[in-house]
């Protein structure tokens, strides 16, 4: 416990961050403190923006000042391209677009089908997909979730949707990472990569 | 970067933080986007008050809110002790009252002298060090710097300035830590172990 109350509330404020825990938040606490202060000030005053203000693409549902469309949703070419990419976050739609590999547009989950969590098509915004999907400027499906049995399951259902509506639907590959030491692989990516081989 | 200017702002300063990469703090920002909103408008909230109205006590430098008398100095049976025991930083006295052996009082430099990056005596404080020394409450002065190079001098130096007013002057042991493998310690401290040994 530090002599300053407002200190003890600040590390115990800092550690809603995932990976602080009350060390780091002390740590940091006393740095901001000693150091950053013009610099704190500036962070307290952008988060607060940032948490009023950050709302989501009425299209694609990234994360989008005062709910705007977001640039890729705004972009004529992307539209063009005909191909939907469904992911269940945010952090997924950066990691595809710093990959360069992809030009279309994207429909965030914000999650994956849980019943058991009370999480149902409508939680992860179905309804709003289904609606883009019936706006006929979607050719492609590209079912992005993440290779667990909830993403397979919630991707399993919205392919299903998305054939329903006469449109194609892909899947990305599951397999062996590039670069990855087969040693070091477990067995059920080994088992995925042996039953998706490709013929050469 | 992400497709949300506020959600860019918002990564950036976040990492102001010691231990806060590029990579934490967007996994923080959409953490705290996605799912601690209110928290996080918290958290702005204590932080900007911090940083506005965190002081220093007046007597001994600890942090304390709106320069106010911190708990320990105010403290009538820690003042008759006559221990004013000298510290880097207000997160050693955070560590020294945790070891609960300790119940005078402390006098917080705020780092140490180093001629070469402008820090004299003045910049750690040591005319009101001197101040205090001289009040006639002091009978022993327990140097409690850091164990390096720059930490040793200063110890030093405030040493022959407390001797000089005829106050007893002292400094934490140095040696092996306990619970240490013999293994796993380095030379040096290993040598200070060997020549402050004790006589059983």
């Amino acid at each position: 416990m530090a002599s300053s109350l407002l200190l003890n509330r600040l590390i115990k404020a800092l550690e809603i961050q995932p990976g602080v825990g009350v060390r780091s938040a002390t740590r940091i606490a006393f740095y901001l403190l000693d150091r950053r202060r013009e610099d704190a000030k500036a962070l307290a005053s952008i988060l607060s923006l940032a948490m009023e203000h950050i709302g989501q693409c009425p299209l694609c549902r990234d994360y989008s000042d005062d709910n705007q469309i977001c640039p890729i949703c705004a972009s004529e070419k992307r539209r063009q391209s005909g191909l939907l990419c469904i992911v269940e976050t945010p952090l997924q739609v950066q990691a595809i677009e710093e990959s360069e590999s992809f030009f279309g547009q994207y429909f965030i989950l914000h999650g994956h089908l849980s019943p058991i969590d009370g999480i149902g098509p409508q939680e992860i915004g179905l309804d709003a997909l289904e609606t883009r999907l019936k706006s006929g400027e979607i050719k492609e499906v590209i079912l992005a979730t993440n290779p667990t049995v909830e993403g397979d399951a919630t991707a399993s259902y919205i392919g299903s949707i998305a054939k329903h509506l006469g449109l194609s639907v892909s899947k990305i590959a599951q397999g062996v990472p590039i670069g990855g030491d087969l040693d070091n692989i477990d067995s059920h990516t080994l088992m995925a990569s042996l039953k998706n081989r490709k013929p050469l």
